[in-house]
């Protein structure tokens, strides 16, 4: 159809050379559109509070494996991980629609399975679903969520709020969905290879878990609340802590130094990338998945930080010239770079 | 997965007996959440106007064929379908956002095509794009779109609000998207079978345009609010008259009368049916994606709406006991029943 025109692949530009080319192109207009594309989500104005919305894409063999991804467990973690974006601005989500295009290989009871996993997150984190679309697909599953979330104009917290010498912190613990997925791949092959093999997890629920079924951290939001802690910038953790400190530095226009001792990894973390011959610190850097917030809060509130179990102080702010590293246990520094999983780079 | 349950294929059900069951499983717990599924959009409420949102999702071979729908109209198209959900609750759609899934086989400029329709839609209805999402797919394109509007409670039109002997109204004319969609099949089998011939369109630009370039009938709504006059339930056609009156007079529990003579069919149309051996009247019943709006007003407001050309008055509201039914030319009675597109017959 553009046979005539020069062609650039999308892999020379990548998810977010495409997301900025758009953005470009469409300057918001209208008053009651607040933010559009460039943080979890979007703020819209209608008057009374303010409301966010994100929404996910997500297709089979790109972003699930039906071979080890329960339909049921499907449903929760599309709906927690699109709701983690809505609790990364600081709201409460309260209303989720769900799309979905399904080929005739699924009957009815897997769809029922599907949506009785969106249930089960719908039920624990009291969302309402209250739309979508459904329709057949020639082949594999296509997922579309979109969540809402509502917040005073005061509360919600962007990615570009980042102010010098803020702390850097993190919810939980990083890398365990990572190797969840390393294992599942593993067990996946063998499978393949010899069908009578039992998949072999034993004591690695954890990570299993943290793959399968990851959780939204409201009640990390909950916490800052209850304890007056307000962040100045917020992300949660799709696709690695370091590329999601870069979105935050970048839009701050900041720079940032993570210490590598100051990581949150959890033992079993640790010793099973020993298992795959993987770092540990590497796994909790770019692994992904692990729907933890990330967020900078001002120094005066450090006391208060190191009481909550559930939140690792791992570094600071700096300027931007200073860029962005991380300073090793051995007390080199590394610049660093955003390795998550790249959209269109396969 | 499921071998050792039973299979109800999804074929079984229809996609508004899945929709229905899980909107059962689905009911609603949060304040802001006015209406969920079962309208064109989804009703909440932040604390200032009403938001009301409506999403679909398009997959290639199933919702769109590239070979005739050029990238440019395909971003125009998804984006006016969507937009007029939200125009037929009676409500002006500031925002959408965009996901799409791509394969390897498009180019950015490719892409630049899609957005580019969709910016020009953008353009023509003051609508900010605020978000979407980006991602490889291994085949086929996919495209979700999500749209918002604003309206104070009482303007919001929703299906279930038609009142014994309203008199039912359609904008526009009927039958031409179909016969579009006839025309271009056509030419595509002749072409696949002799790429040499090029199309011929020859005086069918109407019905093409129809097809390929619908609109959303804002100016319906202005025309309405113009002239005070009030809708009590309102539906877009995308399935067909047949289909969405079905719809209103479901919710609304009632039944309704419509006259053949009365059906707004362009004599282009009327003329292209003939040639394609096909009934006119079937083609604006069935035909589907018009895009037009129906909807119901009390018969104090009929000559008000006579006045109006883009407005057809087309039948009346009956008690739900009298059924639903098509007065022909010959002035009998047949049942309405909704034979549009439907998801999971095929």
């Amino acid at each position: 159809m553009f046979e005539n025109k020069e062609r650039t692949e999308l892999s020379s530009l990548g998810e977010f050379g495409l997301i900025d080319k758009i953005k470009e192109e469409f300057p918001l207009m209208n008053p009651s559109s607040m933010v559009g594309i460039g943080d979890d989500g979007a703020v819209l104005d209608p008057g009374g509070k303010y409301l966010v919305l994100s929404t996910d894409l997500l297709l089979e063999s790109i972003h699930f494996d039906l071979t080890y991804m329960p339909l049921k467990h499907l449903g929760y973690k599309s709906t927690i991980v699109n709701l983690s974006d809505i609790i990364a601005m600081n709201t409460i989500p309260e209303q989720i629609t769900v799309s979905i295009g399904i080929s005739n290989r699924f009957s009815l009871e897997a769809i029922e399975e599907f949506y009785k996993g969106i249930k089960l997150a719908c039920d624990k984190y009291k969302i309402d679903l209250i739309g979508g679309d459904t329709s057949t697909s020639e082949k594999g599953m296509v997922i579309s969520i979109t969540s809402m979330g509502y917040g005073s104009k005061d509360e919600i917290i962007y990615r570009s709020g980042a102010k010098l010498n803020d702390l850097i912190c993190v919810s939980g613990d990083l890398g365990a969905a990572y190797l969840g997925l390393q294992l599942l791949e593993r067990e996946k092959k063998i499978f393949l290879e010899n069908p009578e093999i039992q998949p072999d997890f034993e004591n690695k629920d954890y990570l299993i878990e943290r793959q399968l079924k990851p959780e939204a951290r409201k009640d990390i939001i909950e916490i800052l609340r209850k304890e007056k802690i307000k962040p100045n910038s917020m992300i949660d953790i799709s696709d690695g802590l370091s590329s999601e400190i870069l979105h935050i530095t970048k839009a701050s226009n900041m720079g940032c130094k993570i210490y590598e001792e100051k990581l949150p990894i959890d033992s079993l973390t640790a010793q099973t990338a020993m298992e795959f011959n993987l770092d540990p610190t590497v796994c909790a850097l770019n692994g992904g998945e692990d729907y933890e917030l990330l967020f900078t809060v001002g120094i005066e509130y450090f006391e208060q930080l190191k009481m909550i179990p559930e939140i690792s102080i791992i570094g600071h702010i700096c300027p931007k010239e200073e860029g962005c590293s991380l300073i090793s246990r051995a007390n080199n520094q590394y610049e660093l770079k955003a390795q998550g999983w790249k959209n269109f780079s396969n």
